[in-house]
């Protein structure tokens, strides 16, 4: 019988015997392995799985798991999974920039009720760059809060830019959402060349990856451009790292994917794929090896 | 010739004399007066205002106004002005409250990097009491936002509950916003009855009036209840008041309102009021005295 590791409880079929993730168990004989969330302390375990078919992440990314995934098996995203809870926790980012949320928290702290103008979100120009599922919800989302979008993909589509078109769309923007995977095209994308474009006091949000970003050129530009960052490079940020301290930055510590809404449809989304691999149909969320996965 | 006391320059038609706003300013012979916002500060000028007939208040609420107005003169508020950037910034507070936000900038302040798991908008039911024009504008927002907005408003009507139906709709909510103006029938309408049939761990928004909220009753919930108040019952809030301490209470000082957004929205309000008024044309949001005003 296959076996299969998994994140929680109650999601196997029968014919699959699935365990609950534990550093300690034996993996010797795992076909399925569908990664806890986060998933950063299980990686080492893919190596000791050598009859391993089948990998399912809950992230959208998954350049890091390219490297650790056995010849011939499965790989699977979490893409969709997050979109709901990605796309808002982006919208909170740019709120609390825009409302000054820092400044009450911390006039809180200190039992100060102190008014101040804010800036606002509606009537302001967001260019969202990288329209997917994510991308698209925010899109939605802003939309509704009565913000004029502008949807930005690697290639231009029918009412959606192409990235070359950055370079005249930037200097127009009040607010700029990266929301991109990390690849070879999107590697410090943004660098001192872009934010260089961008209005005095512009506000960059990053809910993708780290590196799309570069830390050194936003940290050059500090003061003149906000950010709101949901990832960073490095990541985890350390302790002693100038990014904490810029003024106009906010930090969040990758959280932007893993809230209350994500579970239940990652739990619906894992009893399904197990359920296709049971009955040899085709997985979803593909991203390299075969659809049907056999055994 | 008519003679005005405004805000902002430039916005007066020929027929009216118009004068920015100064505290020092000789106001004896004022016809029209447009009050400054905030307004606090303004309000002793009134008194000293014997030809007064007209009087805007760039506020949606006017209960604080009815005392001081003169018999016969014309009161008009600022309903409408505000409604994207109060809608918004409940929105903000939500988010800030379910996404952690006061956690992460604490957090940042210390230079930690530090994963939590969230409670999230989407799929959340947010009751909505108060739906007038920012209660919509803010129902719009929460439906993008993937959450149940459930309506209620003083009367019943075609898909809105009446307040009396609040005691069955409470147990269902996740969130409660308020937004309701400050009279004999809201004054601490929020109080132990209504807090104590909310789940635990519930949130209750007010951006609509301090005294709406019975600030007791949300101490002795304390821990229980969430909060987070844009507008605090007393207003503002004493440097020792143990609100600004409360477990899961998130205070910003009464700046729903008055984002940048509301700004160019107010200015050809104003601008078109005192075009009406010297044109003998009805005037909007008059909420007491004659819609002409005439001299």
């Amino acid at each position: 019988m296959m076996r299969a590791l998994v994140p929680w409880d109650g999601l196997a079929p029968a014919g699959i015997r699935a365990d609950v993730y534990d550093d300690a168990a034996d993996v010797s004989d795992v076909d399925c392995f569908v990664l806890p969330y986060p998933q950063a302390t299980a990686l080492p375990l893919i190596a000791r799985m050598p009859r391993l078919r089948y990998l399912q992440t809950l992230y959208a990314g998954y350049d890091d798991l390219l490297p650790l995934l056995p010849a011939g098996a499965t790989l699977c995203n979490g893409r969709g999974l997050h979109d709901a809870s990605t796309a808002e926790h982006a919208l909170g980012l740019i709120l609390a920039a825009q409302r000054y949320l820092p400044t009450w928290v911390r006039n809180q702290d200190r039992h100060e009720w102190r008014q101040q103008y804010t800036a606002s979100l509606a009537d302001s120009t967001v260019v969202i760059v990288g329209y997917g599922s994510i991308g698209q919800a925010l899109g939605r989302r802003l939309v509704a809060c009565e913000a004029t979008v502008v949807p930005v993909a690697s290639r231009p589509r029918e009412g959606v830019h192409g990235v070359a078109e950055l370079p005249a769309l930037l200097p127009t923007a009040d607010i700029v959402v990266l929301v991109l995977p990390l690849t070879s095209a999107t590697d410090r994308l943004f660098g001192a060349d872009f934010l260089a474009l961008l209005r005095d006091g512009a506000l960059v949000i990053n809910v993708g990856r780290g590196r799309v970003l570069d830390t050194e050129a936003l940290l050059a530009a500090g003061g003149r451009i906000r950010a709101a960052l949901d990832v960073t490079d490095p990541e985890p940020l350390p302790a002693d790292h100038p990014l904490w301290n810029l003024p106009g930055v906010i930090i969040t510590p990758h959280v932007a994917g893993g809230s209350a809404t994500f579970y239940p449809r990652a739990r619906r989304f894992v009893a399904e794929q197990l359920r296709r691999i049971v009955a040899g149909e085709p997985l979803h969320n593909v991203v390299l090896g075969p659809s049907i996965v056999s055994f």
